[in-house]
């Protein structure tokens, strides 16, 4: 090993100058409550974006914004006609959104430039550190707007004609905040792959915690399939009702709602189910439901855990109607395929780990990423570190600084790894 | 038995006049779907109390308003100073409600005055009938409010002045339509008490109907005791969290929700349990419940029934904690105790329906009605007759003419038996 080898292999990012760029970024849209408030396209976003920018710019950068408004600020590798090695995230937020969602990865790769810049590392293949626009859907949806645009999920057209609810269109809010790029922003129009795609993100989950481990390197993510599930029965007065002669439309639910919890934690490790959203008919005190409706949300980390769990529910809804005087509907309405990442990638990050002194776990992404559409045009991994508590879109949303630069120093050996130091 | 003793023995009520003052009647807020928008103390309100006020003075009754609007019709008996045998109901309806609610019980009682009119049968104690004011409670809050200051369950002042969403109080309101009277409005400030009290009304529930009996004899209603009960977990998105480290409070809400119904079915036939009310938090699709709120509705004939549900409800609570990691919380917000409706009376109501040729069952009111409030000041019962499919409040409510017709006989002929044939 050369000496310039061995002073890559200790090559270690600025946690304190990480922290601070993510404690001044977390000052657009400040709450009180020590969160964020910074929705998609607005005026706080602009603002992020232009110290992004600005950020990037000062470290020699140079700056693309696409048709959908995703930015690329672009290092030069010494192969500069090589496949780019990104990385990124999103800083736009959830209405009472947190200081780390997005933005850790977003500012863990401005970490990586400030640090091979100081260090005087050159790469072969270029770098990029990309933010893409709208990822939340809080003010717009589809959620993961712009890498969904280019990916090719939808296209850029659908993209920009959604709406927010003051009428306000994608195209008219990315031109007033002046970041309506002229790039192609789809894969399919033109934009360019990346040779490899890294994204560091928060875990928003208890995993890591729960185990004590500060990396996770993240192996996929779990396929999803979302119904939309109706139970009616007869609505009655409570008091004039003898239970015998009641078709009670709460009473039959609850049992099909505890079966989605059942069928999840009979597909373990990696099957989820939850019923987030009930609507009681007509909701009021004194009178026998006649109609639930409810949502379920079913995750699991392949297709056929996913498939089975599907054929469970409507077999458990079916026998519903059997058992109690009530009809059932159930309608899929979202469905998310499962996404394995890149074994090689996912490898770089344990080796990335092991080289900076981190346990590492390998764990699932149970949550959608921009990264999850980028995997669909290039090899694609993710790095979780721990967020107190599980605890995401929520201003109470907390890291640990240490767990914050430690992924960022996982995130620099994995891309280098990737890029060919010179 | 001599002539008149046998006449009296057969008198009817005229079936077709009955239906017809009650359609009349329904004219007056009539929706398009066939029922009835007649909220306490409006102009409707106004004009139904005018026409019922009309009605009986053509019958040649004298009329005494009280205090809270109550209206009594009065035809004197031989022996005037004696108690007068009261019946009556409400003209006040729901939003959406119904022709019979309330109205059948009025209109029952004017027939049976026409009906003694028409066949010239004096009575010895004098008959009333009454209006009650706001049964329903859906402007002014609390329901049975006429019936409720008339017994003392709570104070006139209080009732008064009770306001509607517009701020309107009841005081006003009842200047307006012009029926504040100036008669005392509870028995401890000096209005009459009655001899015996009956009321008829659409049984409000499907036993009768299920039964094929035409005559329902009340023997009481239900205790009510009211629940909010708050299930608290963590509250976490769906993706990230694994099945293990959830605190999933709709998952635990469930099994006592489902308690509450398995109570009731373990305290037949007269215990009855509803959640009727349910709010989960955030009540996102993607999100765990941290928390539940819903509603407990326990009802059964007799105080200890209604005690042993109590302690069974606050045990199933206290174990769910130990179960799941939620924190529950019960607290009681309603009691109303169980009546037991006056036994000669019930009797009387019985012997009734064999004179008039029909069958009878034994019921027990599940819901509140003016009566229960009369039996606290003197003898009560009720008549019930079917109503469609069970259905009331609602504009759909519906019952057979020659149920009603049936339910007005069996009510001249417990009155009679009460008052006295001369």
């Amino acid at each position: 090993m050369n000496d310039r080898l061995a002073t890559v292999a200790t090559l270690a990012v600025n946690g304190p100058r990480l922290w601070q760029s993510l404690m001044e970024l977390g000052q657009l849209g400040a709450t009180e409550k020590g969160g964020v408030c910074r929705l998609a396209l607005t005026e706080l976003d602009r603002q992020a974006r232009d110290l992004f920018v600005a950020w990037c710019q000062a470290e020699g950068c140079s700056i693309r914004i696409d048709q959908i408004g995703n930015i690329f600020a672009r290092r030069p590798g010494v192969r500069d006609d090589l496949p780019a090695i990104g990385t990124g995230s999103h800083i736009d937020t959830q209405p009472t959104g947190g200081k780390f969602d997005g933005n850790y990865g977003v500012m863990a790769g401005l970490e990586v430039l400030r640090t091979l810049n100081q260090h005087g590392v050159r790469t072969e293949a270029p770098i990029e550190v990309c933010v893409w626009t709208n990822e939340e859907g809080s003010r717009f949806v589809p959620v993961m707007m712009g890498s969904g645009v280019y990916c090719d999920a939808f296209t850029l057209e659908h993209a920009l004609t959604r709406s927010d609810h003051e009428g306000v269109t994608v195209r008219e809010a990315l031109a007033a905040i002046g970041y309506a790029g002229d790039v192609p922003a789809a894969v399919s129009a033109g934009a360019p792959r990346f040779g490899a795609y890294f994204e560091a993100h928060i875990e928003q989950g208890p995993v890591l915690e729960d185990a004590g481990i500060v990396i996770g390197a993240v192996t996929g993510a779990l396929g999803q399939r979302w119904y939309d599930v109706v139970v009616s029965g007869m609505e009655a007065h409570a008091g004039p009702t003898p239970m015998g002669l009641r078709k009670d439309a709460l009473f039959a639910a609850t049992h099909l709602m505890q079966e989605v919890v059942n069928i999840a934690m009979a597909h373990q490790p990696n099957g989820r189910g939850t019923v987030g959203c009930v609507h009681v008919h007509p909701n009021s005190r004194n009178v026998i439901p006649g109609k639930v409706e409810f949502t379920v949300d079913f995750r699991h980390a392949d297709d056929a855990g996913l498939l089975a769990m599907d054929a469970a529910l409507r077999q458990a809804a079916a026998e519903l109607s059997g058992r109690f005087p009530v009809q059932v509907n159930v309608e899929q309405v979202v469905y998310f395929e499962p996404v394995a990442f890149t074994p090689a990638l996912v490898e770089a990050i344990r080796t990335g780990a092991d080289r900076a002194g981190c346990r590492h776990l390998d764990i699932v992404s149970g949550a959608g990423h921009d990264a999850v559409y980028v995997a669909r045009t290039a090899p694609t991994a993710m790095i979780f570190v721990p967020c107190k508590d599980g605890i995401s879109h929520n201003e109470i949303e907390d890291a640990d600084p240490t767990h914050l630069e430690a992924g960022a120093n996982v995130l620099l050996h994995a891309m280098l790894e990737r890029a060919g130091v010179v």
